[in-house]
């Protein structure tokens, strides 16, 4: 049997300095006192205070070894000493910062292959913030919070595609952010889109997740979504920019920590005990 | 036939300098040229300033007369100007500042019985940010925005009642307050809530409303929500405060203008052309 494919995605801010609930889990799941985390800092313009920041939390929290790779181009993304990192990780981590850095720097690289090999080979993969921005194939680039859906509000980009079909965004509850995700989900095919609060996690393992942390996640299920305001031009639906989009029927879950959703089935389910 | 009731809600920060499509809207329900308009600015603490300015933007929009009626305490709410001008009025008019003020100064004295008397005829009644919250029989107190539901987030208090066994938030999308439409919605029976957008209004006739203006209306149908992280105490269920709510399968509509819900079968219409 193929292993599970697992996540960690954090959608930034979290805590680094007491319990650690969830980077915690990370390490765990890249193996606790024999984890070999790889560090990626594509995403900051600061990448040795952010490393020197998850070296001394991720060594704190037990893992026998952290290494940055930090990436500023596609050059750097070939070069032999990540992909020997990578080769040999047991969890890989992508920091904050842009998300299009991430992109950019190694989307298509054989740093990206390398990655990729690990994770579907079951190696946990987590980001926080830019980092978890990335893990669809289709990733909110940039757009504005605290706005009700608009089609003009967000810019969709290329993602890195740990996480299919689902939109991602990060500062959910904290930066007022329901009408950027509703927007980015009607602008691609995809009827899942998940708002994670800040210091909170999908907790990813296969075809389900599971909430860890302080804030929620929520779920913006579009599958039931009976209209909005498209224009028809001949058989091409056109989105309306001039005014606010249309939302009727979108089914929301708003999951705290402990509670799970399947990703197949779209179900949530709250904790066994 | 009894005439049907009429409500102008708006979610604060109307235009009242440019075309006030909202404002305007209010004074054409109100008789027009022959409208006869109390601006009530119970909620505000610059009853002066607030009085002037929609004395000046309802006589710029064609009405007969705008008079202020200002109540400081109940003994305001008792004096025969202001019960006289309500009599006359064909349209009522509440101004932001602070919700209880309204309740505190207004509920429940012979002003209020005037108000209500004229709103059971048919008269409009309005009221914009505070003057918005004050609708329903329970409102929003106070609480904080951009959070993810909780328990402890938002404080519930009497309101006026004109548009009963609904929740209202105003500033809506402007400040991110799902996390507080919802928490204010799982602390009391309602199964309906309504964020207005700011320059925005549900212009409410009947069972019915329209939205207006530039944003949206988000409306929260709770009366398919599942299941939420209650304590079962016995036969009496609490809400757990020391973590964030869970709310499964709430059905959100976010309508822009043009658009109708109706309030009885809890059914969102799109324009008809």
């Amino acid at each position: 049997m193929a292993p599970l494919q697992q996540l960690v995605i954090i959608g930034g801010a979290e805590d680094r300095a007491g319990d650690c609930q969830i980077l915690r889990e990370f390490v765990r799941r890249a193996g606790g006192r024999s984890a070999q985390i790889v560090v990626l800092t594509a995403a900051t313009s600061e990448p040795e205070e952010a490393g020197k920041t998850y070296i001394s939390v991720f060594k704190r929290l037990g893992a026998a070894e952290v290494q940055i790779v930090d990436t500023r181009d596609r050059q750097d993304a070939e070069k032999l000493e990540g992909l020997l990192a990578i080769a040999q990780a047991s969890g890989i981590f992508f920091t904050g910062g842009d998300q299009t850095r991430i992109v950019r720097a190694i989307k298509d690289t054989i740093l990206d292959d390398a990655i990729r090999k690990r994770f579907h080979a079951g190696i946990v993969v987590g980001g926080t913030s830019a980092g978890a921005a990335i893990m669809p194939n289709q990733m909110i680039v940039d757009g504005n919070s605290v706005s009700s859906p608009h089609a003009d509000l967000v810019r969709m980009g290329e993602g890195m595609g740990f996480l299919p079909n689902v939109v991602i965004d990060q500062h959910f509850a904290q930066r007022g952010r329901l009408g950027r995700l509703l927007s980015a989900l009607l602008l691609e095919p995809s009827v899942l889109g998940f708002g994670i609060d800040e210091n909170t996690a999908m907790v990813v393992e296969g075809d389900e997740f599971v909430v860890m942390g302080e804030g929620a996640v929520t779920v913006v299920d579009d599958s039931a979504t009976t209209h909005n305001n498209l224009e028809k031009l001949g058989t091409v639906e056109k989105v309306l920019t001039d005014e606010p989009l249309a939302v009727l029927g979108v089914k929301l879950h708003i999951l705290p920590q402990r509670y799970r959703f399947n990703l197949r089935t779209r179900e949530a389910t709250p904790p066994i005990i």
